[in-house]
């Protein structure tokens, strides 16, 4: 995993060329987001996806860190003071503390714009077949836009108001969070030329993992300490906002994590997915963070 | 004109389909900005383009409906108080005026998104094949990303501290304005097969008229009345921004509308593209407005 994640880390450091002419602040903004660090998750399941399809690491990487950028976004803009107005993320500066607001926007909709070139070069570089890549663009815009996690953002913002119940709650979580995770196995199945069949099989995996990823994240957020989520804890109860365990307790959430996990096991190991093998390693990954 | 007007119109309604269950915040936002009118100059290119090849209307709907939505995006952002700060835009309260600022960023990032979902409804639905499909992609992403028209708004930002000569407007101009007209030029061109050489015809065209027409609306700014415009005019004297006019005065700006908008004619008319005849008429018509 520490191999993918410097490899990611060289794709995204690459992804915005020296040689360019743009603004210097635009740049910097950009760069400093996306290298700011963080468990680079979704790259590494558009690679495992991908590898366990018997499909190449260096086709997937433009897409790994294409999924990236669009999660590196989505970060600068949660962060801005008009959404979460937070000061601090993975133990730095926020964007716009350090370069400013306007800027800020800007380096976001420049991630994201640039997102869908990176995805581009998956295809003229490593002769991913142009269908194919196609449905990658097609999905990451379905996914990242207005019905995935731009609406799971609105929603979250909506229900600053007050969420009523565990459905909306779900509604936010699985668009906000899982709809990326999603995207990430799919996109990295397709370009391995993954069947419909398996695609099931991998979205099966990304929406029970997306789903106990952000439950794990609410349990995490009750019982974790300052130091090692390097960001305030219980900062959504301070800010009155309702959690899993909120709606079903500690014990229920637990275990509902433990369910999702199992699921998204069994949709990979049933024989559909030729090597699941860091599939699964993943969601155990994830189900024993701790962090 | 106005025939097209209305298919665009009704494309961009139709774009954020009834039965999406997303917020209605987010929904009510990208509709109001979407639907605010305009001129939908880009569109119009996007279909006359296409038309001037003999490509099909319909095909190159969804395309003219991307580039408005990416266009829409970036007035929703430029018009934030952490950018320009501006109450009105074509006469009606803007965006966060309305919706509140995290949602307008919001509908802004779902807007950009969403358009490249548009882009690939037209190889699905009207049978472009998916290599001119993702070369449109492509360019969109670079012509509205960093090294585009994000480029161009980051750098008016920075020129806000004073912009010392013509070639860094001219960069402003190029980026912010120009490169999603050549956009709309070449993916009109791309949805009807065009060649290499027509490609760089409409290029030259696009390019030209892109840089004639804010030149112009630096003119029209400096003699333009309040009604006509429905902004405040004078404004960009009263922010302290630098124009053409201010640096090559007004008589040398109008030359080089004239100068560009032959370059503009002369380029489709020498017989590489088939029926030009739409793309010189609004040549003249941006030549010749007046607001």
């Amino acid at each position: 995993m520490n191999e993918i994640g410097s490899l990611v880390n060289q794709g995204l450091e690459q992804s915005i060329p020296g040689d360019w002419s743009i603004p210097s602040s635009l740049r910097e903004a950009m760069h400093y987001s996306l290298l700011a660090g963080g468990k680079r998750i979704r790259p590494l399941l558009v690679i495992a996806a991908a590898e366990s399809m018997g499909g190449s690491r260096e086709a997937a990487l433009p897409v790994a860190c294409a999924v990236e950028m669009v999660h590196t976004y989505s970060l600068i803009h949660d962060d801005l003071p008009a959404m979460d107005n937070d000061d601090f993320r993975r133990g730095k500066p926020t964007n716009h503390k350090v370069f400013g607001e306007a800027t800020a926007i800007l380096a976001g909709d420049g991630l994201l714009t640039h997102a869908f070139y990176s995805i581009t070069e998956a295809s003229r570089k490593f002769h991913v077949p142009a269908e194919q890549t196609l449905a990658i663009v097609e999905e990451l815009s379905v996914y990242a836009g207005p019905k995935g996690m731009v609406g799971g953002q609105a929603a979250d913002m909506e229900g600053e108001q007050g969420i009523t119940d565990l459905e909306q709650l779900k509604y936010i979580h699985i668009h906000k969070t899982g709809d990326l995770i999603v995207f990430s196995l799919k996109a990295g199945g397709r370009i391995a030329s993954a069947s419909q069949e398996q695609l099931r099989a991998l979205e099966t995996f990304g929406r029970s993992i997306g789903l106990a990823f952000q439950i794990q994240d609410d349990i995490l957020d009750l019982i974790g300490n300052e130091q090692k989520l390097g960001k305030k804890t219980q900062s959504d109860v301070a800010m009155n906002k309702v959690t899993y365990p909120y709606f079903i307790g500690l014990d229920e959430s637990k275990a509902e994590v433990d369910r999702l996990t199992k699921l998204a096991k069994e949709a990979v190991s049933g024989g559909v997915i030729p090597n699941p093998e860091r599939l699964l390693q993943i969601a155990e990954f994830l189900l024993n963070r701790d962090h």
